[in-house]
């Protein structure tokens, strides 16, 4: 996906949250402004793709946080909050009629799921919002069917929190072969190796590092592993708008499952923003 | 005022809204963002001033508009809007027991008059609006007492639309020598001397060319002939959020009339967004 300009001060104002949460002083706010100014006032706009501006934002706020993850309480604590309820969301997707259909959706809900610290997650609230969702794009059942008879699949995962929602559609697909990948450093509340064998992602996948220092995979940077199973899995998932971002012109097919967060995303898709999608690109 | 991060994004949105909204096509808007990008790496966060972000989005625009000036429809429009009404408002304002603090609220309350085009501006929610509104910073009865007295007075205008309430509160006062300073270029929907002189200005003071290149006045970029008057007029009244950003910590005695429309000046004012403020800075 190209960029649009408005990714260029959207993600500004995400990388002045980052330190305002994190109670960055001014100055050093400064040198992160300055430096991120530097790099994207070098950056080509028409050919890159607005992952490489997140990268530029990534590498910007390493100036103050130097190897430490601002995002990794927050990571955690999603992560936690849906292991507890896992059992339960399982064992109540498995009375649906077409359980790996619902696990599908509450993998995609898991982008909207409020993880406000110290409140266990509403089962009911939580199942019924994902289960209840009208998809704007809806390959579902052609994602379900697919999945029922492949041999291997690939996700591309995104954030922490919903990773454990992944979790939960692996096990219940059950494919023979299931390859995970997770980012390669840090970036935004995204899932790399340390979450993904926190939450025993392991278990249920091969896990696989992407090459992605930036919130969202791109062909031209993946890592060796992951070109080998991106390009001969049967089937593969790209989870978020991140991974779309990166993959939307990807020169395989790939099965996007996202909602759509924002009005650039929106309207590439074509759809409202705040849809849920499952969109087959050929 | 200092620069606050945060201005750099919204400044970066008000660009691209307005080349949107002229229609210009994504290679130019790509010279343009990139062309802003490279001023504000170079840019001075610390020690600068947010009309100093405001001036490189004037000369990035002007790449690609060329010395038209993308506001002159809209300012036209506005300031048309409210000549149909001015001897109606007058006649109004004339009629209360406060001419002048009821034309001095008016011309705070003309930031926000709504100037959709093709409707005539509704005269009586105009008033009721302007003269109910509570000022969270209120030195306007000392504002209207030293008006009164005074031989001279200067306003460093700010919007047009806003301008011709200006001209009513400056008529009303009918101080004896009266200044009314314009920015030297077009920058946003600021006034400037074609347009002071279009809703004649100069029938009510002398006019004066600000030496302002950006959406605010500085008293490092003051004109010769605005840093005589600045220096020597009794009372110096400063319109909208613009001037005060470049004057907030002038070396003289300035009455500040604004909106607080933004979430930063809000906090510098220490003043709810939205507030209206009457403020006098010693």
């Amino acid at each position: 996906m190209r960029i649009d300009l408005r990714c260029v001060p959207c993600n500004m104002q995400a990388m002045l949250r980052i330190m305002d949460e994190n109670s960055i002083e001014r100055e050093e706010q400064i040198t992160v402004m300055s430096g991120f100014l530097r790099k994207m006032a070098k950056m080509d706009l028409d050919s890159e793709t607005p992952i490489d501006i997140g990268r530029n934002v990534g590498e910007s706020l390493e100036l103050v946080f130097k190897g430490s993850d601002p995002f990794r309480e927050i990571k955690k604590a999603s992560n936690k909050a849906l292991l507890e309820i896992y059992d339960q969301l399982k064992q109540r997707l498995l009375r649906l009629p077409d359980p790996l259909k619902a696990a599908i959706k509450l993998s995609v809900a898991g982008n909207i799921i409020d993880f406000a610290p110290g409140h266990r997650i509403d089962i009911d609230r939580t199942l019924e919002q994902a289960l209840s969702q009208q998809f704007a794009l809806d390959d579902l059942d052609l994602l379900v069917s697919r999945i029922r008879s492949t041999p291997d699949m690939l996700i591309i995962g995104d954030n922490c929190g919903e990773a454990v929602l992944d979790k939960l559609l692996m096990e219940i697909a059950a494919v023979p072969e299931t390859y995970f990948a997770v980012r390669s450093k840090p970036a935004l509340n995204d899932i790399t190796m340390k979450e993904a064998l926190e939450i025993g992602l392991d278990e249920v996948a091969t896990l696989v590092d992407s090459g992605a220092e930036a919130p969202g995979a791109q062909e031209k940077s993946m890592s060796e592993e992951l070109t080998r199973v991106y390009s001969e899995a049967n089937i593969v998932i790209s989870k978020g708008q991140g991974n779309l971002e990166g993959l939307s012109s990807a020169e395989r097919e790939v099965f996007f499952l996202l909602m759509a967060k924002c009005e650039v995303i929106a309207s590439f898709l074509g759809v409202k923003k705040g849809s849920f999608v499952a969109y087959r690109k050929a």
